[in-house]
């Protein structure tokens, strides 16, 4: 198996965190200048490396190989969520672009924009998988400004060029390297994780309504106390939920506060954010049909209890020929050092997964710490990585050719 | 008995409301231009009424018959919550007004400063009774917008100026009318309440401190989500406190929320406010000790739950022959449409009741609304209650006169 350049991988990771420094970290938000920068940088980097590279009418870079046969596409994203990592996005599209250089041939790039969703999660990986209309991008605006998805697109100079779109016919798969987000292969000592799915998941905002009263002169038995209502639920959520779980499922209540919120005022109104998330849709429906459950004997008490959102993500299964050579190719430079494990955060793989059969490599993150400056991976497990990650390039390259599929 | 003036008290009941109207009732926050000008107005009102009546210097108006013998204080206070009723405080200012009118003799008004804690709850009363130092008034700020209060007061003209201290040689008590701000009366079809004890309270902020982590890749047994340590609290109050309380304990999570408070954040920081009032000592301190207990356990699990503040007010029993005197008083004029309740709002009387005997009358508070805009009372209600509130001064001044207390 050909060698990777260990130094010139991490050179281009420090090239890149150079790009919107924060602390340790990078703020690079979707479609700020330094954003830009970091897509016109990464399109050099792969013009050097012998790819015809372009940034298209959504921010996605794609650099295509010219020589003929068939391609493995890599790659990931390059902004990051606000002060946050300097691996997270970056390195699976740098791993790529080492996979281009030390192979030659048969590897595209692609950096598909904003999967951090400050627009919306996902955005370049849908519109490259044709998940995304002219229409829906009319709607489209920044979350934390309001900013028109095609006024920004005006001002990074992309408006009006053309989106590029996933040509099914030229490629083998998608394999897409990241940091774990977590602390499960720290933990157990090892350096090199294979994704067997990326989670789906169930959400939902719930409102809770009742009648806001003095603390005081409000006696007990009168009462429609919302946030009552809303601790007595989710208690019996959290009383729940471990039983209808898989051993892998999590369920969080990011958020939920009253209002209005004074020490001595009965709260008329409550609001509860929740989500679960597992690879397994049978988990994931069973966990619904519970909550639901939960919902209805909610209603019956003095307050009305309603879905104000509901949405649902389902889980993305890795393909498993692509699982068994990314661990074959562990196996080959750190026996007994990987493991299967799905990924509990969202990937472009997962909606690359719609279109062509797609994996993923993860490596360790220190302490598990993610979407935070802090964010960070030992060289040597970066460079490990990378190694790994090329390896399993060339034999699926190598596997695909001799199924005739190359 | 002597008669009152209906229309003369319903009329200086709307001149009040025409001092910072809002909607239907009016904003007038301590010391603020309104406010002044409402101290103003009544000075000039208990003047008329032949009283020597000025503004301290923790702005109490203070009008005092001049003529010998003892007295009865009666009053309530002119500011107002934000927005709030056109009832709150100067009802009972205004009965006392009418008191003094009506007798001729024996009735001292007073409008205690601040009640409603824009700066210090009861900060007015407090400086009446000697429980305000100079030194406690040097730390005093707005709450709202930290301004200090002997900012506050120099805008005001009031800086320099004495601050009155009760002269309990002088009394024989006090007495206080009120709205209601519940609806027992109303439910009950009543007209007038007999206050037996103003209730004390306990009150507690709780922090609960976890880890905050990534809600997709954190499994749920290396979790320490402080979100969950509050709910499991909560609800374990909830379901200790109906047996420890007695029949008109009252008991509320006013505020609570999660920190960040983001869909995808295991919450690292909770904050939850606590309170319960009873007029019973008992009962507040064993719920105390159920409290208590129930943090200790709660303390077991795997976030840490600390108390970040924790303040107490006793209950304060109204003076009993008092209460005698207003209950024939009302029986007099309502037969059968009274009764004897706690008052879950805390009042001046509570803070007199420290230096004087105390008492207080309640008349309806329609729908029970309080601390809003479109509190009101049917005029026939106000009317009544002012009738049987000038009926039971001028019984408490005749029957302390006979016992020698007059």
């Amino acid at each position: 198996m050909p060698s990777i350049d260990g130094d010139r991988v991490l050179r281009d990771l420090a090239a890149a965190r150079a790009i919107g420094t924060y602390k340790t970290g990078v703020h690079r938000p979707t479609f700020s200048p330094d954003d830009m920068r970091a897509r016109h940088w990464l399109v050099e980097q792969l013009t050097q490396a012998g790819l015809a590279a372009e940034i298209d009418g959504i921010g996605n870079v794609y650099g295509r190989d010219p020589t003929p046969g068939r391609k493995l596409l890599t790659g990931s994203h390059t902004e990051t969520q606000n002060h946050a990592g300097w691996l997270d996005g970056i390195l699976g599209v740098v791993f790529g672009l080492e996979a281009a250089r030390v192979l030659g041939t048969g590897i595209d790039v692609a950096a598909f924009a904003d999967e951090e969703g400050h627009f919306l999660s996902f955005l370049g990986s849908r519109s490259f998988c044709g998940l995304l209309s002219e229409a829906d991008m009319d709607g489209i605006v920044k979350r934390e400004t309001g900013q028109a998805l095609r006024d920004a697109l005006q001002e990074a100079g992309l408006a009006g060029l053309p989106r590029q779109r996933v040509d099914q016919t030229r490629y083998i798969g998608y394999l897409e390297a990241h940091i774990e987000q977590g602390c499960e292969l720290e933990d157990n000592g090892l350096k090199l994780g294979v994704v067997t799915g990326i989670v789906g998941s169930k959400r939902y905002r719930i409102g809770f309504v009742g009648e806001q009263n003095h603390a005081g002169t409000t006696r007990m038995p009168k009462r429609k106390d919302a946030g009552v209502a809303l601790v007595k639920f989710l208690a019996a959520v959290e009383d729940l939920f471990p039983r209808l779980a898989g051993p892998l499922t999590v369920w969080t209540a990011g958020d939920f506060r009253v209002f209005p919120g004074a020490p001595s005022v009965v709260p008329g109104r409550a609001e509860l954010i929740f989500q679960w998330r597992d690879t397994d849709q049978a988990i994931l429906d069973r966990m619904d049909a519970g909550f639901r459950d939960l919902l209805r004997q909610a209603n019956e008490g003095p307050c009305t209890v309603t879905i104000l959102h509901h949405s649902v993500t389902d889980p993305a299964l890795m393909a498993p020929w692509m699982q068994t050579t990314l661990t074959d190719a562990a196996q080959q430079r750190a026996p007994g050092l990987h493991q299967t494990m799905p990924s509990g955060a969202g990937h472009d793989a997962q909606i690359l997964s719609t279109a062509l059969p797609s994996a993923m490599l993860f490596v360790p993150s220190i302490g598990g710490i993610s979407h935070h400056w802090s964010e960070n991976t030992s060289d040597e497990d970066i460079v490990l990585g990378c190694q790994v990650f090329v390896d399993a390039t060339a034999a699926m390259l190598a596997a695909a050719q001799q199924a005739g599929r190359g």
